[in-house]
């Protein structure tokens, strides 16, 4: 954070029904790097329309927004960017003088990290997963064009309308397809979860592919992260998800993007 | 302010209309000397109740409010402290779990001055004013069992009804009397202000009087103040108002109250 706050700080936040440190951590670090007059403070709230409301009130300039508030909170903004508006799920708010403009830097950092880790366009692919990360990551996928995807989910209500809006088949499992890329997009293998010590994929399915790409974050090296590696395949972790993605807020809010040196000190720091 | 932020640092706040620098000095420079996981940032605001919204969902522990929210704030909150409830005017909100309640630590510390100036319960006095600050001196003086005063205020209808509320005599200037105390809590002396440069009491009523008190804190060596000290008066300053109302605002929001070399060092701080 900036070393000497004063009447004109301006204030960043996230709201999320279980905060974590890595945004505030990530924020605060670059703040303090480079000299910005921001403070950056995690909040948890029941009462979102009174959070959003006092983030207008109190002229508060960013807000990342999670679980569970992504999709809830389109209503009580101004504007979505074309990044939210493609998957109508929102996880960053940008207030400018009272307006409020809603992002989805998840869509943008899985896109980045398409383009970066040089995927090819016609890799076969199996993304699990049905909920609101899901839509960001498979529309990623899908605006970036690649065409040769399947979606997997338990939740055939979800799954099939998630596959249907973006023009994938849908399966509930796996079953015997082996994809060149896995995703995964669902809680397994996040610490603290029901399914944390499991793979998201068969060991099968992970030999048989390329790449392994999982967005769970916490840890980074989930069960299926760590097989992959393993296995010697390309790997894409939640950690750069989540990177990048602060990385795009941290600009969003600030309006300075910081080299990538100063970028990757941060994400380490944030780590801790 | 604290060093390392996390995902349970608490956030203190104010509210005025044109924030300063002292109270968020003060603040945090007691948070980081305490070594408390707290954080205090400043706000202005157009939307009180939203703003009030806010404080109660983002479970923001503590407000100081200040000019002018004073009395608007008293509908939006669930409880008035003695403190408060006495004048009608709050200048500190502290929220427990969603509860609002409701304090006037201006009141509290004009009473403690009272008595560690050790001024006379018989001590004739004027005061000079009749808007929220000054209804909260007069009650102080009036609960503190100061029965010889008078009430000095140009506007009538505000002069009169403070006045007769506390059972004090009105005048609309001070004309012939002498009394051995004078106390200012208009914004004459203020900085900014059309009266900066002049005296809130006549140099004859300085001359004749035994103790000189000013509530205008910017600058707190008002020409009334300055005066007064050239006269060899006892002098009650606004910088002790506010440095006292903000240690008791810190005592309420922490649970912890400071000792008075942690204070005088915060207060040193603050006007830095």
């Amino acid at each position: 954070m900036q070393m000497n706050p004063n009447k004109d700080t301006q204030l960043c936040m996230s709201l999320s029904g279980r905060p974590g440190n890595f945004g505030l951590r990530f924020h605060n670090h670059l703040y303090e790097q480079l000299g910005l007059n921001f403070y950056y403070k995690a909040f948890s709230s029941q009462d979102l329309p009174g959070a959003v409301g006092g983030i207008r009130a109190l002229g508060i300039r960013g807000c990342g927004v999670s679980m569970p508030f992504k999709e809830a909170c389109i209503a009580l903004v101004d504007e979505l960017d074309a990044s939210a508006a493609a998957i109508q799920s929102i996880n960053t708010i940008v207030n400018t003088k009272g307006h409020l403009k809603a992002y989805n830097t998840d869509y943008i950092a899985i896109a980045q990290l398409l383009g970066t880790h040089a995927v090819p366009k016609d890799t076969t692919f199996a993304l699990r997963g049905s909920g609101g990360m899901a839509k960001a990551v498979a529309s990623a996928l899908r605006d970036g064009g690649y065409r040769n995807g399947l979606i997997v989910a338990r939740n055939e209500q979800a799954g099939r309308a998630l596959a249907e809006s973006l023009d994938y088949p849908w399966q509930a499992e796996l079953g015997s397809r082996r994809p060149q890329m896995l995703i995964n997009v669902t809680p397994v293998g996040m610490t603290g979860g029901p399914e944390a010590d499991q793979l998201a994929f068969d060991a099968d399915a992970i030999v048989a592919a390329d790449i392994v790409f999982d967005v769970v974050a916490i840890p980074s090296e989930t069960p299926l992260i760590v097989r992959g590696r393993a296995e010697g395949k390309q790997v894409i972790t939640g950690l750069e998800v989540i990177a990048i993605q602060a990385l795009e807020q941290f600009v969003l809010y600030t309006g300075v993007r910081p080299t990538p040196e100063q970028f990757q000190k941060a994400v380490e720091f944030a780590r801790g």
